[in-house]
């Protein structure tokens, strides 16, 4: 499997190589970075969303629903105190009603990968409760 | 804080944004995606780098060590059946030995960082075992 490196760029900048992908990382101006790319542990939760979607996309194709659009929302509680770190996090998943997806097909989805298939979903549930909720808009 | 969303721009292609900035998440051919981003799950491996090596970077900064170059490599152990998922994570940590830093300092930068600050850490120690280690390039 491929592991990733991280450069040190001055200040509080960071460059990682992920796949072959440039991602920069930086803090905002109150911790003296210039926000030049997004917080570090944020990415945690697009790592999650990225992932479970990839499942729910594919599952939900194979049941041959006729999805035309999709989005995630994932959110976190933190802890106060340090090491401030996440406590819990939901990922909720929005459709389109107007694309008439069988409701019942969406929740297998979603529970197929929460629960069997999402390698991200598998590691944080060692570590904090992680929900997922299903909404149409 | 900030929560992340993530749309769907079809096939295994997925847009995050996360603190205002952009992130391309995508699959390999091999799994029906086109490598327009990064695969999901080690962004796991990037966060950890970016929130411990700002820790690092601050520490050794506040001790006057004069630090010019710094890098990270992230290594995960990965199981073999699904969820696949890491259970074991390493982070070398890497400065240049001309740099003349005193690995005293070194060593409790990095200690301070994965037992007290990362709050990336804090959450990968409650599921699977993290380790450091420092290497002088």
């Amino acid at each position: 499997m491929p592991d990733i490196s991280c450069s040190w760029l001055g200040d509080m900048a960071f460059s990682a190589t992920v796949n072959g992908h440039e991602l920069r990382i930086d803090a905002d101006s109150e911790f003296g970075g210039k926000d030049s790319g997004p917080r570090p542990k944020p990415l945690i939760m697009a790592a999650l969303a990225g992932c479970s979607g990839m499942d729910v996309v594919s599952i939900l194709k194979k049941m041959r629903e006729p999805i035309t659009w999709f989005n995630m929302r994932v959110e976190a509680d933190q802890s106060d105190e340090h090491p401030k770190t996440y406590t819990a996090m939901r990922i909720i998943y929005e459709f389109k009603a107007a694309d008439g997806l069988k409701d019942e097909n969406v929740r297998k989805a979603v529970d197929l990968s929460l629960e069997r298939y999402c390698g991200v979903a598998a590691l944080l549930k060692k570590a904090i409760p992680l929900s997922g909720e299903i909404a149409y808009l």
